[in-house]
């Protein structure tokens, strides 16, 4: 299946088909304009698991592969530091082509790295974990951690082609599988109810492709009417406030992105409960999928830590913050509010 | 004067007066939109001199002076992170406002932090120095250094305003003020005859008035027509692939980047000149006008030095570079030629 997004100008195809990896050497090989090398941005466990059949699908395409450690450990400045001197190593120019091969964190890092390389290369995403391939790919967001905070510093910087093979997923260890899920949870929450209904029937390939495709679907109508994230687009930041929190609380590693989101999500429609603007029963509701799927619906953190956490976070203004709610599961809409009424709500 | 510079979708004014520091407060609070914060980034030698003057200027503006140690050392991912860090100790949201006050080091470094924290702030250029007002602060290049090179990170990012004080270079130390000269010579070579012939006359705050908004003409109109360099922006670099090894060799220390340009500019119209391509007689008038304002015409290093440094610039495409050479003083050109052509040129 192939997808097309269409932010500002720039045109690009998300192709989801399982197997893909086996066709990439052909899909790079048959462009008009062959690259002047090719960095292959990668981390150990991904390198380690498909670095074979990856060198094999790209036999005949001279192509250096930085492996990182794998971990959000990787996404800061030294780690940026590390893929230059890689990209000065190799002599990689304007005319390049850098790949990102892996989960979140490998596309986030290296596509901030593709963006400002010689002020910008071409790039092509191979998000290997289901998170990547529903969420993080799309959209052309990049960004390093600061030691301050997650996502503090990026650019967008939209990829020449996003290849999603959902085959990839069949190696997934299970949290990192429950991880994405909160995400196709929440893309389900903020827009399609049918989506959100569908999610526990069905986890083969098929299935997989079609629930990929849906969220890539969502995701990318989205972005393109609001590539700067200044309107429409904050919708898919649904759970993400009170997530980020709780993600940086547990030191980035009590909890992964996913997990954090889970709970996140449940915050944000019980606080929109509270408040009366979200259906009653719609947190009850996420409560439920979550657990079909192995995701805890509440973190150990009290809202008493959660909430000071938020007040650095790029989406909040002066002395408030504008918070994510569903109107009902399949519909959500943005509600600016201040830390003061939010500690009123869940304190 | 107002030079107004278009690229792509954003309009943004050139403002050259002398005095205009003082009215920068006036400019700001005049905005329709406040920021939510103001980070001003400069260095401890413009800061020493003229924060006194800024501040009282800023009255009634709430700001954070972000202060940096002077030097291109600043220049680095190590002085990128340092802006975050300052960024998140203020608190600095997406509403926020960074102005750069300073060179081309505070410039290109402070450019590139507003363009990435959270994905782009709003941002003010005040250039202190000639070569920032002639140059560096038009075109919305930002860039940092690696360990491997010069200006191999960065974006294009479009400042909203760049405020031009000619009066500041009154202050600026004669050796900082004949490196600005250099990159003048250079838009007298490329495009404007009678600008070259007449940099000589005249050296007072209207000259240096003129002289200032013809380049920032000159350079604007050629950024309107290729923002992201990929044609005849390139015409720029006259004088800079050569003049970048220059600067490397020397340690970036040795020679400053007009300097280093300035030898440069030599040795490519010399390089045309034995190729038949360049007028007879044009690196000679280019030596008499480095002369006249105490430029050396010549680097310490051979061509056997500066060639192979060549090699890993931005511009060398596969074993070959575009260099810019001059058809006469007035007139440049995009050039492609192997290292081997111009081995032969110049061993």
């Amino acid at each position: 299946m192939i997808y097309e997004v269409k932010p500002s100008g720039h045109r690009y195809p998300v192709m989801i088909k399982a197997g893909l990896l086996g066709e990439v050497g052909e899909i790079i090989g048959s462009s008009d304009s062959p690259p002047d090398g090719v960095a292959v941005i990668t981390d150990s466990n991904v390198w380690g698991i498909y670095g074979g059949k990856f060198t094999e699908a790209m036999s005949g395409i001279n192509f250096t592969p930085i492996v990182l450690e794998p971990g959000e450990g990787a996404k800061s400045l030294a780690g940026l530091g590390q893929l230059y001197d890689a990209f000065a190593e190799m002599r990689l120019k304007r005319d390049g082509l850098v790949m990102t091969f892996g989960g979140g964190v490998v596309g986030d890092l290296g596509g901030f790295a593709a963006a400002t390389w010689m002020r910008g290369v071409s790039y092509i995403q191979i998000p290997s974990t289901l998170l990547a391939q529903v969420d993080s790919s799309i959209g052309g967001k990049t960004a390093v951690n600061t030691d301050k905070g997650k996502n503090l510093a990026g650019v967008f910087y939209q990829p020449d082609m996003v290849l999603s093979d959902v085959s990839l997923l069949e190696s997934l260890p299970p949290r990192e599988f429950r991880c994405g899920m909160a995400e196709v949870i929440k893309y389900g929450a903020i827009r399609s109810k049918g989506l959100f209904d569908s999610i526990g029937s069905g986890s083969g390939i098929d299935a997989l492709t079609r629930i990929t495709f849906e969220c890539c679907r969502i995701k990318g109508e989205i972005v393109e009417r609001d590539e700067f994230d200044v309107g429409e687009r904050m919708l898919l930041n649904f759970g993400h406030s009170f997530g980020h929190a709780i993600e940086k609380l547990g030191g980035y590693s009590r909890y992964n992105h996913g997990e954090a989101v889970a709970a996140g999500m449940v915050l944000a429609a019980e606080t929109g409960e509270k408040l009366g603007l979200t259906e009653t029963g719609a947190a009850q509701e996420l409560r439920e999928v979550l657990a079909v799927h192995g995701l805890a619906a509440d973190s150990a953190y009290s809202s008493k830590e959660i909430l000071p956490q938020m007040a650095l976070d790029k989406k909040t203004k002066g002395d408030g913050v504008q918070l994510i709610l569903l109107r009902r599961i399949g519909e959500a809409f943005i509600h600016n509010i201040t830390f003061k009424e939010l500690e009123q709500q869940l304190y």
